[in-house]
């Protein structure tokens, strides 16, 4: 994934790294070169209309300076050439935004040069979208109006007790605190306000309320920021906190990749390294920040507006968001710090945001099940219905929950990377240029594909001129699920995960690669094959998977779920019944397996605008069964039942016929693009 | 009182003005004279049985730097000599306590020297003593054990939850949080305490509670630190919480005296600098982490092990501790930013103590009636008896509260400093060197008296032997009431107020100045004299203190009082009976009259030991009926009546006739000495 891509015949001290992020591109380039032409050789998804002339100020990057072991760069700031004058002078303010024109700044020295998501001429597709879910509007904080009465010497009264009586008219609160730093803005805001003013009231559990903030006058709105800090993606979907509203939602990489790839590498960093936790605190603090100000900017408010955070995150990114050591989560017993919910001052996470703003970060369930979980399970309620029900959140571990309302068990799964296209050969994370799609003649073994960036098939007459300016780099993970199926519906791979030697003979496609085969998936500037280690991987994926799955089963008791729900970006893009066939998931009706798209995220939007909701996950996961799958002797023996893959049921060979008949494989492919799904199928049912 | 002692001919380039806090004495002396010798001949009490050799320790000082516009001094580093190596290699440690030894330092140039408090011989008798009061040790922060047991893997919890699970079991309360500080020492305290931990909770109102620090293993003490924090001096005293004992006191002079003697000073120098209340904010708080440092090295304990200060003040002292700007406070209607108790992280403060200690400001009543008279309200009580109590608090306001348990009402009155020896000729504060006592023989007119740091009376033949290392500078606070109603019981006094010429042919002591008289009190070094203008500040001050009582019997309904407490220092050196005599207070049986000592820091530590009382107090300021006197044409009424000396109630003549009795004199001065009798005695009664 990380192979430098040489636009020169060989590295020298003329040539410079360059690692674009979030895609994670990257290649040497003699210096001189601008950052848009570099941007543009490695099909990095960078915006630009004017051609380079630095008018259009669409190409805005952003330079990350620092030590990138992982990158082996050392990106610093006088690596970039100085500002130009038509940086100095751009109207979009370029400069102090901390950004770079790209057309204008040229290369110097190895770097790591960020694409904010407003530079993206195609969003992300790991860019988590808000949903749109029925929340109802009850947030922590809320506005309230006073016209204050004058101070009076007849009758003294502080000014904060004359505010408190007529708010306490409003509010159904038992007490109505107030934070010092109000306290000293009082007086200024009467007076500035003409004695109006509007306050932000901070409302908690158990009818207490604390005003927070004051502004004189008449103040309408106010914001909130939800978050999903995964361990790859960052995602914030700002939110007007007075109607619901998504105003702009923003997302990054989670910064700390330089630190580890997966979760477990980055608590081994902070075991090797000497406040190794409050480095990766410190820089997933900053990208909170970063994401804060470019939601802001995009709704075009202040970050001053933004009087609360809630967040959804795994106990690893929990414990290193709010400076908890993580070293006891890295081995058995997995114990966490806390398993409550936790309210600070935003401050004290050293967010920028209102200085009085509050976060509150969704409560870990144990120690490989997080407050993203906790999440899922707000945004699914599977606690409210009869149904039983299965979650289940595909990152480097597969959170697993499973249950309704008389029980709701949950674990956690190490499925490892795979899933997200790591450990495979020719495996990348979605982005532009990755093949999605993949679909097998099962005669010829020809591959017809799609890749992000371009709706068209591969076969289709018109791909290559549409996919001229894209790099085709890599398969992501759902291409992966789908190379794999077809391979196997297709006969290439047989039941025990084996490439086929006999079919070298049928297609110069598969052919041997030292004692085992491969298969080539395509052959451009970089060859795609698939082989032998990566249906492995899959295999091992697919079967840890699939056994925590089984093992939450045998503890409900049940043979068989009444619904299926995949959440996060993994579960929105997976073809549901590619799923099935590698038997990812147990049989169930596929009328009732669906993608729950971000639930973790939804979960953190449900909780910033319905601060009764926050009671109700706390009580919740109270009642949630813990499993450890490492301490269960079944989980192993579930496991290797699971390496094989599956044979097909009478479903399954229905399944399989639609998708053998060559002549319906457009609609299929149509009707099962997780792109042309809305998400939230699974709850309909 | 800032006449600078001339200790050689003329100011010249090779002499620099030295000012020694905090007893305000100020001289010039030759460039390359020791600190040491410059407070000896100023007669600063400074400590030094080594004889200046560097070796005893005791003689530290420390250079305040910064510019001092009321002194008309830069102070700067320096202007001291450079460390000796007798202070480099000092087992004291004096360098690294930011201090010097003085009799190594040398002046170089103008500069304030601070005495610490452990530097003095006679401790400051402004120092504001912890009194006896019997308080149910139930304080905020209290310790708890727990032996946590390990995680595990069939029951998965976070080690929060169990560590509550146990506290819960110890607690009577129903939420109990916890820090998000606590959270991040959790496990490391758990692994390095092998599971066992001492936990401090802060117990709030309603039951709820906090964990707000975490040691590993046994911790058995912590300690709290209650402050009384007045316009002059600040007093703290450093309490063991767990059973409630007074460790060590310290005190220090309020450092915004360099900005304002007296608080509207204070707050005009806020209206004409800008962020000049934020410069107030900064120095009152460093006072206060010094005063606790302080404490902490006397007790010998860690300010770490400090969690908790309470703190008493007037409402501009509030403001401007809390960082709010005093401006309304200035002026009519006086209005305050906040009338509740004050409870926010003592590091939200800036206060060095742990830094999840939390800071308890008492409430203030009114615009002109503090936390101080909260403090003084608490350590007295009167809202608890059917006696009409008088309570009154004498600083450069005065506040007053009357009442009984049916009712309670407050005022200042604006007395000005002259009680404390301000806009007096020959006034000064109390410390070593100042008059205390007076007595005037009735027939000769000559004076008797005493000062501060000498137990003898000046016609005792070792009078002069004793004294001769103290510079007899001024007369304090009672002093001053003594000498005056002295002069007038011997008749060079009329009711007016009026200084009588005839009595210039009977005593050399009465000599004409100008218009007027004066009374040569003595004749040194410097010579004291009562002028004209210092019976009229005198009487003004004691109009308008007694208009303010007679104002407040009046709104209750009353012609007499059941008791009378006089707080805080003045009320503890005064002599009541020349009190009455000058009508300060309204007659009342002397037994019931008496000091209650520093109620104000007492009502400090009432709240810092026993949390139930703040709740408490909150509820009886709520009843006190709050009186401005600005407002109430009848105060004008009662100050223009009070101007005059009282004529003698039949009671004051027994009064008169025993203090007038020569033979009976040394008994009733022994008797009636503040410093002989204790404090409380109103209490008694």
């Amino acid at each position: 994934m990380n192979d430098t891509v040489m636009f020169d015949a060989v590295a020298s001290p003329d040539k410079a790294t360059v690692v674009f992020t979030p895609s994670g591109l990257r290649g040497e380039f003699p210096v001189g070169t601008s950052v848009l032409q570099a941007a543009q050789q490695l099909g990095v998804d960078l915006d630009s209309t004017c051609g380079g002339w630095g008018v259009c100020g669409r190409c805005q990057v952003k330079l990350s300076t620092g030590d990138f072991p992982k990158h082996g760069i050392n990106s610093r700031a006088e690596h970039l050439s100085p500002p130009t004058e038509v940086e100095v002078s751009s109207e979009t303010n370029v400069l102090e935004n901390g950004r770079r024109l790209s057309c204008s700044s040229k290369i110097l020295g190895d770097m790591v040069i960020d694409i904010p998501s407003d530079s993206q001429v195609h969003q992300q597709h790991i860019v988590k979208e808000a949903g749109d879910h029925d929340i109802d509007n009850e947030p922590a904080v809320k506005l309230y109006q006073a016209q204050v009465p004058p101070p009076n010497m007849h009758e003294p009264a502080s000014d904060l007790r004359r505010l408190q009586l007529l708010l306490l008219q409003q509010l159904p609160v038992a007490h109505l605190n107030c934070e010092l730093a109000v306290i000293q803005q009082l007086q200024p805001a009467l007076q500035s306000g003409e004695r109006h003013v509007t306050v932000a009231v901070y409302h908690t559990a158990g009818n207490q309320a604390e005003i927070i903030a004051i502004w004189p006058g008449v103040k309408e709105r106010v914001f909130g920021l939800a978050v999903d800090l995964g361990s790859t993606t960052v995602a914030a979907h700002l939110c007007d906190l007075t109607d619901g509203k998504v105003m702009a939602s923003s997302s990054v990489m989670n910064p700390q990749i330089r630190f580890g790839e997966d979760l477990m590498s980055r608590v081994s960093y902070v075991m090797m390294n000497e406040g190794g936790d409050r480095e990766m605190s410190v820089v997933v603090r900053e990208a909170l920040s970063g994401l804060a100000q470019d939601a802001a900017i995009k709704a075009g408010i202040s970050t001053e507006d933004i009087l609360e955070m809630t967040i959804v995150c795994n106990p690893i990114m929990h414990h290193l968001l709010l400076g908890i050591d993580p070293t006891p989560l890295g081995s058995a017993p997995f114990a966490l710090a806390t398993d409550w919910a936790v309210t600070v001052k935003a401050s004290e996470l050293d967010l920028h945001l209102n200085p009085q703003a509050r976060a509150f970060v969704l409560p870990c369930i144990a120690g490989h099940i997080g407050a993203d979980t906790a999440g899922v399970i707000l945004a699914e309620r599977p606690d409210l219905t009869d149904q039983v029900t299965l979650l289940v959140d595909v990152g480097t571990n597969a959170e697993i929950v499973l249950g309704n309302r008389h029980r709701l068990l949950a674990a956690s799964s190490p499925t490892g990377p795979a899933f997200e296209g790591a450990q495979i050969s020719c495996g990348q994370r979605a982005a532009i240029g990755a093949v999605e799609r993949v679909r097998i003649d099962r005669e010829t073994l020809e591959p017809r594909f799609k890749v992000i960036g371009c709706d068209l098939w591969s076969d289709n007459p018109d791909f290559a001129r549409e996919t001229a300016n894209i790099n085709i780099s890599g398969v992501c993970g759902s291409g992966i699920i789908e190379v794999i199926a077809e391979l196997f519906l297709a006969g290439v791979i047989n039941a025990d995960g084996v490439i086929n030697s006999a079919m070298a003979e049928k297609s110069p496609r598969v052919v041997a690669d030292g004692r085992t085969f491969v298969y080539v998936l395509y052959e451009g500037d970089k060859t795609l094959c698939i082989t032998q280690n990566d249906v492995r991987a899959i295999q091992l994926a697919k079967a840890a998977l699939y056994a925590g799955i089984r093992l939450l089963m045998d503890h409900l008791g049940v043979s068989s779920v009444d619904r299926i729900g995949l959440a996060g970006a993994f579960g929105s893009h997976i073809d549901v019944k590619y799923a099935m066939v590698l038997g990812l998931v147990p049989d169930c009706n596929l009328e009732l397996v669906g993608p729950v798209g971000n639930a973790a995220g939804t979960g953190a939007r449900i909780a910033l605008l319905d601060r009764h909701k926050r009671e109700e996950i706390e009580q919740v996961l109270r009642r949630v069964e813990k499993i450890e799958t490492a301490i269960e002797p079944k989980f192993q023996d579930h496991f290797v039942a699971a390496m094989a893959l599956p044979h097909l049921t009478d479903e399954f060979v229905e399944l399989g016929k639609v998708i053998l008949l060559p002549e319906k494989t457009q609609a299929v492919a149509t009707e099962g693009s997780s792109r042309s799904r809305r998400r939230g199928r699974a709850r309909k049912v």
